[in-house]
């Protein structure tokens, strides 16, 4: 008898289960355990031969799934200027709801110093770049007059994922507001305007974030 | 016969002969034999009975030297105001050759995700609060005027030791003056002018962090 013809086909409907049950009842409520009984048909010994422990299963989520969102970001839509595609960026990684909580929820294991370790050398590279390329697209459609292309990218992939993050810096919904008007004044003042301070955007942006900081209990229902 | 009567008397003398050989022929050249030639009187055991590497031995003097940095800041010099204790400390901190050197000597300790973990705690919350009391000065005493005093001290921390830093963000001499320009720019747009972008004070400050970038070779003399 073959152990499994489908590897790849198991380990995906492990993450789709568990996507399913941490969206319901939230990360910590939920158990290996609830997810074989999801499952139905799998032993533990076959999910644990796929992720050694609950946390590589949100680990390997969170990765898909900022591949995803990722993947949607309007990089290569011509019908947008290099600073709209910034703008479009932000307000639909932050909009989508599901996407910030399961980041939310996959945050603790950044305590991990391996883990925070990758994620700073990812956005210092990786994510710099692709702001890099919507500042480099701006420029040549005029939408963005930077002295300061390299200098915004980088700031805008640290700054957003790391200095914004209430698990890094906490804060209420309030002073998340005011942090990212303070952030926005300054990469305006570098040549990168992308809201004005007094816009509704300034609010979804600050929500959206706020939610990375809320408890799991405000979400789940029993 | 008492093993050691004066532990920390000799771990100072392990410091103090560790920080002469690295400085006089780096890092990366002086091994625990130089260190222990150079004492003369102790043995390899009694070196690794304070410190478990030479890397632990670097740690220590980083750390001393960084309180030792600290210490002379003129945070309590009422003589400053708050915006000039904030430019004396950046410019006090880069003006010191051998500490930035050790600096640079300990920077590959933060490959190490642990100590890098721990050098981003620091940064978020010591670091920071030391900034924001000199900002705090500088609004009582009338030099700064910002909206933003939690998050300048903040970011002063954070883009400082992290941003700034060649080890993390490659960069030439000629792009670490671009790089201070943008942060100056950054910080005058939330309250906070530090130096204007024409200022020498702007070319103290690039080839004072270019040195965290040397290459240990360049210093070494045989």
């Amino acid at each position: 008898m073959a152990r499994n013809a489908h590897p790849e086909a198991t380990r995906q409907r492990i993450l789709d289960a568990a996507r399913k049950l941490f969206a319901k009842h939230g990360y910590e409520r939920t158990s290996i355990q609830d997810i074989i009984n999801e499952l139905g048909d799998l032993s533990k010994g076959a999910i644990y031969h796929h992720f050694p422990n609950k946390a590589a299963i949100l680990d390997a989520l969170t990765e898909a799934d900022t591949a995803q969102v990722n993947a949607a970001l309007p990089l290569d839509d011509d019908s947008l200027s290099g600073l709209q595609k910034i703008r479009h960026w932000m307000l639909a990684t932050v909009a989508n709801r599901e996407h910030m909580l399961l980041l939310r929820d996959a945050f603790p294991l950044l305590n991990d110093p391996k883990m925070l370790s990758e994620n700073l050398k990812y956005w210092r590279t990786t994510n710099a770049s692709m702001f890099r390329q919507c500042i480099e697209d701006g420029i040549k459609d005029g939408s963005i007059s930077t002295q300061y292309p390299r200098e915004a990218s980088e700031l805008l992939a640290l700054l957003s994922n790391y200095w914004l993050a209430p698990m890094f810096y906490p804060a209420t919904a309030a002073e998340l507001k005011h942090r990212v008007r303070c952030l926005l004044t300054m990469l305006a003042a570098i040549g990168l305007p992308l809201f004005d301070l007094d816009s509704p955007e300034v609010n979804t942006l600050a929500e959206g974030i706020a939610l990375l900081g809320a408890e799991p209990e405000h979400r789940t229902e029993p």
